[in-house]
């Protein structure tokens, strides 16, 4: 008899894309200042820069295509697919030209990740999987499986979903599951 | 108390995009010859034209832009929104040029659809709608919810899903459930 795998709804931004950093580097590139991560802390992330660079930077072509890879993400996901299916599911219909720059993104960095495991949506209310990872508890409060909220700035202090601080930790956990 | 709408995932080729028709043309601009539309009967859709010209066109920049609207879509989508949450879905990572041409036809097309109730995707399976119309069974198949089959050539002589034929049907099978 086939058993079904779980299924696990991967966020991109902020989950296996490192946006804060990459914030951090082009402000730096454009302004010569190095803003500190903590600036990011306790706030809404778009008011993480000064003069609006984060809503900026966002609708610039080339942004999502050159986002460093979050730490762990690629082995955690490289592990974690043996045993669940992995759906990469990121909210980016709201920024289309960052269509077709996050599916290259992820065919470069997560080749192991096929077309058929990549979802681009506006809100995640539809998204039936098992489990969701995602830094936004707007998409977890939506979720019907169970959510693991991934550590950012902006969701300091909230305390409505599992907290994960890292890649090591989502690993941990869901091992827990099988 | 809010009572919850239900949700529709609509399919976009062969269902709110007339993609058969836009093959027939295409191939008529570009060989002179009119394939009649029987040709797309009970055989997958890639052997609906001779040489393989339907695989050539799906990934020809411009297709998924220029296709017409399927007939009474756009009436019975404004319709049903009335009482449903409406959500396209559209397999369309398989065609990663596709993703923006998708965007921006829905943009003009279905300019009442906003964003947020966009989803593209490789296969169907996460998607946790109460009804999905799609005219491909595999994606039917895969649907938790209720289930509408929307008449095509390659479905031609299928009973696993309930057939609806035209929009017409549609709106008038969806509002029963109400």
């Amino acid at each position: 008899m086939e058993i079904k795998r779980k299924t696990i709804a991967v966020d991109m931004d902020g989950v296996i894309a490192d946006t804060i950093t990459h914030f951090i580097n082009w402000y730096e590139r454009d302004f010569g200042v190095r803003i500190p991560i903590e600036s990011f802390h306790g706030k809404p992330e778009h008011e993480g820069l000064p003069g609006g660079a984060v809503r900026r930077f966002v609708y610039t072509p080339g942004f999502f295509r050159t986002v460093p890879v979050m730490k762990g993400a690629r082995e955690a996901l490289t592990e974690l697919s043996k045993s669940f299916d992995i759906y990469i599911v990121s909210a980016a219909m709201e920024f289309p030209q960052s269509l077709i720059e996050k599916y290259e993104w992820l065919k470069e960095n997560f080749s192991f990740i096929t077309w058929k495991n990549i979802v681009f949506c506006g809100d995640k209310s539809i998204i039936g999987t098992d489990y969701m990872i995602d830094d936004h508890v707007k998409n977890l409060d939506l979720c019907k499986g169970k959510t693991f909220m991934f550590t950012a700035g902006h969701n300091a202090g909230i305390d409505t979903h599992t907290r994960v601080n890292n890649w090591e930790e989502v690993v941990t956990l869901l091992k827990q599951e099988l």
